[in-house]
């Protein structure tokens, strides 16, 4: 069983994929509705295709170029293999996949509900959070099987399937951070690009459909209309899963290089733990791979019995599934954490005090496990928060429903005011989760806080996807003008499906913040550096300039909404003007012309944000090299930069997505009337007015910068990630298999006192490196101390013996 | 004259504050006009004063808890006197007593600008440019002459004038501080409550006596007017002057500290050099004082002579002050420098590599200069920056005005883009300031460089009070129904004033930001930490607590200003209905209500964003202790802690001032009439209407939150640094005159290699701390180890020994 653990991931990756596969057979196999319905649609479908086709497009050029730089790192850098070009465009393509695989999902499922809608309230329910499965199980599939299907290829590629050290590990992992780059690379563009497209669509559809020409949301004669209904699926469904899969390889990616770490800080070699040894580095993949399974229970307990139910039912029907899938998770961690790490204690390397204070200590290995519940317990937390302040009847949503009777200045000031003091309590609990899971059981600990809470992103990517799919099936209800029953049906799923947004964004927060955590530990010991030290000018000087990126970032993709709904609003207008019957209903309006506008504007528009991304992290490690700069102090200054981003861009994600939450629930709250100074206040009141411009500032915040974030500080630090090597430690002396390496251990034993002294001598040239780990264990508390020697060989074996004889 | 330099800075702002009385009784001399003039200009006075003596009634409970909580720091460690408490309480009352010269000559120049304004355009320049000198002096000179009189005094009193050792220094240093806490406290009062004030009043007066009764701005039937005009003052002259003043004493006090460190590190004692030893020291403090006569001369450069100037020519009058100003101060850096430093080189300690990377370097002293040029430039591009993002007729501007078109969502949009983007330059330029500043003469440069460019801060504050004191003029220029010329000439001063406004907020923004910084490198100096490694997870959980406190404040202010409007609203309500004739003009308004309501709304809402800021370092410092961390530890939170604010509230200071300028420059541009879309556009039209709503929106942005970012990041810096000396490493070994204290020195020469070996052991009860410090010279290039050995007497010795014999 053991040995074999390495692919009971992918088994069960590929159980889910299976199971994924059926349960869209099913959905398929629903009936789609008369004729009109079909017809809007298959526009949908259609234009949701030819945005992917033309992302594709744009994709493979960079692709190319960025195989084109990787291969460059691959040639300077020892310790990156070429098969890193393999990973990425895999990582890239496996991600693509599983985008186009869910909005083909998602524009098949949407009619299907309003049909289902038709009969009854849980068909519509249980078609719609079908679909919304087939697209959380292919993500979620695609990712643990491609994560650990290249692991095992690149294991035995490089080591033949045998532990040999942790050194060929780290190539191992080096090279498998290619499959996660290419991941997040598509995550950029369908997160942004989608951002853009889904906002610009809207935008276009409302100025001049609603507001000049004064026809309903979602009416066929509106040549947006399908663009918007597209929108929705690129933006909610592909953008939201691509971030996700993103997430989810990084974290685990992530885990499995501070695992390699764990088992260098034991030695070097645990083969006689079992699983090969190299139980911490399976231990995230399990986990994943648990998630698969155990989000598939999760989502057979999701439904409803009773056709006359309301919003709060089909809520917790949803909680049930989502609650049991957390907890099976938390359980099956300690099962596994118990069962796959090394028996009873691990050694690992604290940061415990000053500079010199870096401490190697034995801890319970069920510290990990505490670990995985912090992450578990805060990512529950963070949705719980975000709901707070975005939900409808909430205090936050209130405040600003009454700051608008005042005018719409007043209501911009309470939405901004509320996003802004919504990051008090994330933030807070944010840094309680990097301060516990880090006292628990290290960066280990902190990357499995991570894995754990984002195994369940089956579930929750379910959740999610079922609300663009319930809020098309509504619009399709209205467009083909079926009885008002199906439109209250498919409202109720939409409600609904709106809660489950707004935490699915805390969700997908919470997880790009605790991925990049965990990137940023990885970074850390891929580089070989002690540390970040801010005191450094330099790298002070990048801790601003990584935490302004953010800000400029957000201003980008909100400037890039206005430009391209600009474009939308001519197109609409000059069909309105130039096709004979469009407003009668008579004629069709270019529904793929509004399509291909906005698929050119949002992917035209990103490249901007995109290049800052990806540029300035290269730049900075590129630029100082010119001017002839340590490369210790770079590494230093590219982390600097890394925490620059993730701060800023965490508290800017939640603050926009926050706010821009909220302001779109102010406006709801109107629909069903509120009480302002004593009156029952109603849509088309004054006070709505103002909401609605609440409202319109909000959408590029909740929908485009504001989820940019996630993808901004994950890529960063990735992109960090793979530069790492070039920087780093390992590049000088630990090449494998090059020059002299000497191995000596020597220990005294007095008293309550063992004192052992590792050293490892490597040659290359004339030039000498010696490590020496000097180990003490006093009363039982171990204390490591490294220490460097360079030099010529004679020169390093005097340093080293004069140590010892200190000794 | 060297060893009379000590005494040089204090006798310069003597010399400051004399000149600033004779122009201020020349001002008081000028005519202040008939009767309903001088009635409504002493409405605003008396109003002003009302709220001045409320604040110091508020401030008198701080003081004396702020004493209790200073003498228990006094009472922990050895190091911080009690003399601190009286430092402190100095601190206050200096800033206090300069806010309130201000403030009062302010008011009473307003009046005299409007009479002066009633003969010629060159003679109200003259009046109102006169007032604000008054101010700059005053707050300059004040500032000045207090942190170089207490430091003469400590110097005398701690170490008898003479100079002993860099740790007797350090204490006087660290009494110091306290002078500079109190006067950053004081600006904390008078910055964030004196924002709440001024927006609270101007909303309240616009709300109900522009929008609902339909009378113009400045009316005198509005009972809320008097309260607007006492906001101009109490926020843009008396906030801005104790943010300067706070900002000018922390980074000369800053510079001192870093200055007492390249003594130590250039072996403790340069009595050699000249200056009694205590040039590098001494340096910041005669910059500041030759700025203060340098500011002189500047002002006496501000006149116009034709009556019929524009704006162009009043801006230029003051540019040539001001820049002739900045020239000078650079002239006058490079002959300081020079003549005080020792001689041809400094040693200083840089951190130039990787974790050991910490060396000492001997640099040209010139080099010092060259950072003081760095502050000057950056000074003056990053206002030049401000100015291009928030000036009439610039790009930014027109792009926000154009998009006033499609309503105020787009207006809104627009202007959140404009002010984020222009963090872009504004952050590259400060990280290249940091960067360039520390690379010339490490951190001791980028405070000289903070130091340099605050050298003309009388005539920054000259040229920034005159502004409001303009617009006060203007409104009672319309109170009194003037002649329209009258009007015409304060409006050309007041439409400068608006743009001096915005690059004196720049000035504001960079001189917090190098402050802070600052005063960042002296806390990590004053603890003895060898830096802040946010690798440890406790530290970068403060990061991003630190990053978020920036933001919550934000909001708690904003928050605030809508809640005091909210009573002022009612207020105003309540008189037009209840005083009869008030709408006629034949009954008076109450216009002390209005200000006594405004005066206690500010001063209550501010107490929470003070105990957010005060609280939360002294809950890091504290919290963390209870559970046993060690102290090293806790001051790299501390450190981390003060890195995020700095990072997060520069960011958003800069994005809501920008923001917050570039809407209310979008709405003035409607008043000449701006092209849009082809066609002229005026106010009272739609897109004007989203213009007023976005300014809404910015009006608390730049004049309550974004100022208040400065005050929050110099105030928690100066926390910190107060709260070092509990944490920070002279506590244990260093103390002065306890325990046995041997220097031992060896050398060792041989060919190009030269190796020297310093010893400090100090004694305390059992414990033996020895401190080594091996300097080592080869091929010129001298690196510095530092080791600390602690145990027994015999044990250390023998360890140190033991080092000795290797060398």
């Amino acid at each position: 069983m053991e040995s074999m653990m390495i692919y009971m991931p992918a088994i069960l990756a590929v159980v889910g994929l299976v199971f994924m596969w059926a349960k869209r057979s099913w959905v398929l196999k629903q009936d789609a509705g008369d004729g009109k319905m079909k017809d809007i649609s298959s526009h949908i479908y259609e234009g949701a295709l030819a945005f992917l086709n033309a992302e594709y497009k744009l994709l493979s050029f960079f692709v190319v170029g960025a195989s084109i730089a990787l291969a460059a790192i691959a040639y300077v850098v020892p310790t990156t293999h070429y098969l890193i070009i393999v990973a990425f465009i895999f990582g890239a393509f496996f991600s693509a996949l599983a985008g186009n695989m869910g909005m083909k999902i998602a524009t098949k499922t949407n009619v299907r509900t309003t049909q289902a809608a038709r009969t009854s309230l849980p068909q519509a329910l249980k078609v719609s959070f079908g679909g919304g499965t087939v697209m959380g199980l292919g993500v979620a599939g695609l990712a643990v099987l491609g994560l650990t299907g290249f692991f095992i290829l690149f294991f035995h590629y490089f080591m033949g399937g045998e532990w040999t050290d942790t050194t060929q590990m780290t190539v191992v992992l080096e090279t498998l951070a290619g499959f996660s780059l290419g991941a997040e690379s598509i995550a950029l563009f369908a997160r942004v690009g989608g951002g853009i497209y889904t906002k610009a669509a809207d935008v276009g559809a409302d100025l001049v459909g609603k507001v000049e020409a004064g026809i309903p949301e979602d009416d066929p004669r509106n040549p947006a209309t399908i663009a918007d209904n597209v929108g929705d699926n690129v933006g909610d469904v592909a953008g939201m899963g691509a971030d996700l899969f993103g997430s989810y390889v990084a974290t685990v990616l992530a885990a499995m290089v501070l695992g390699n770490y764990i088992i260098e800080d034991m030695g070097g070699n645990i083969v006689d733990s079992g699983f090969g040894g190299i139980g911490p580095i399976l231990l995230p993949m399990a986990i994943a791979g648990a998630g698969i399974i155990i989000s598939i229970i999760g989502t057979l307990l999701v439904k409803i019995s009773s056709n006359s139910a309301k919003e709060a039912e089909v809520q917790k029907a949803l909680n049930i599934g989502n609650w049991t899938a957390i907890i099976l998770v938390a359980v099956a961690s300690y099962f596994l954490v118990t069962w796959m790490l090394p028996e009873e204690t691990l050694t690992m390397g604290f940061f415990v005090g000053g500079a010199e204070g870096f401490e190697y200590m034995d801890i319970s290995s069920i510290r990990v496990f505490y670990a995985c519940l912090v992450g578990i317990v805060v990512g529950g937390v963070i949705s719980a928060v975000t709901e707070y302040y975005t939900g409808l009847g909430k205090k936050p949503v209130l405040s600003i429903v009454q700051n608008s009777s005042t005018g719409a200045g007043t209501n911009i000031i309470a939405g901004l005011a509320t996003g802004m003091i919504s990051t008090f309590l994330s933030v807070l609990l944010f840094a309680i989760a990097i301060w516990a899971s880090y006292a628990f059981a290290g960066f280990y600990g902190v990357a499995l806080a991570a894995s754990a809470m984002m195994a369940t992103t089956a579930m929750q990517l379910a959740i999610d996807a079922f609300g663009p799919i319930a809020d098309n099936a509504g619009g399709i209800a209205e467009m083909s003008e079926l009885p008002a029953e199906v439109r209250e049906r498919t409202d109720i799923l939409d409600s609904v499906g709106n809660t489950t947004a707004a935490t699915g964004k805390g969700f997908a927060i919470a997880s790009a913040a605790l991925t990049s955590l965990a990137l940023f530990a990885a970074y850390v010991t891929f580089t070989g550096i002690d540390g970040i030290n801010i005191f450094k000018a330099p790298v002070l000087a990048m801790l601003f300039i990584g935490g302004m990126v953010p800000v400029v970032f957000s201003a980008l993709a909100m400037k890039s909404v206005g430009k391209a709904a600009m474009k939308m609003v001519e197109e609409v207008r000059r069909q309105f003007k130039s096709i004979p019957g469009i407003m009668e209903g008579t004629a069709k309006p270019e529904y793929d012309k509004c399509v291909a506008i906005s698929t050119e504007a949002a992917l035209k528009e990103m490249l901007l944000p995109g290049v800052l991304t990806i540029g300035f992290p290269i730049a900075i490690a590129l630029i100082p090299m010119l001017f002839g700069y340590e490369n210790v102090l770079i590494a230093e200054m590219l982390g600097g930069y890394m925490a620059g981003v993730t701060v800023s861009g965490v508290l800017w994600a939640i603050f926009q997505n926050n706010a821009g939450g909220a302001w779109d629930n102010a406006k709801k709250s109107f629909e069903a009337g509120v009480m302002i100074n004593g009156e029952m206040t109603y849509k088309g009141s004054e006070a709505h007015k103002a909401a609605v411009t609440g409202d319109t500032v909000g959408d590029p915040f909740k929908d485009t910068s504001g989820p940019s974030m996630n993808i901004l500080i994950k890529l960063t630090c990735l992109i960090g990630l793979v530069i790492a090597p070039i920087l780093g430690g390992h590049t000088e002396g630990d090449i494998p298999n090059e020059g002299a390496s000497i191995e000596m251990e020597e220990s005294i034993n007095a008293e309550d006192l063992s004192e052992e002294i590792q050293v490892n001598m490597t040659s290359e040239g004339n030039k000498t490196i010696a490590k020496v780990r000097i180990t003490t264990t006093k009363k039982g508390k171990t204390t490591v101390q490294q220490k460097t020697f360079t030099g010529t060989k004679a020169e390093v074996e005097k340093q080293v013996q004069d140590l010892k004889d200190k000794a």
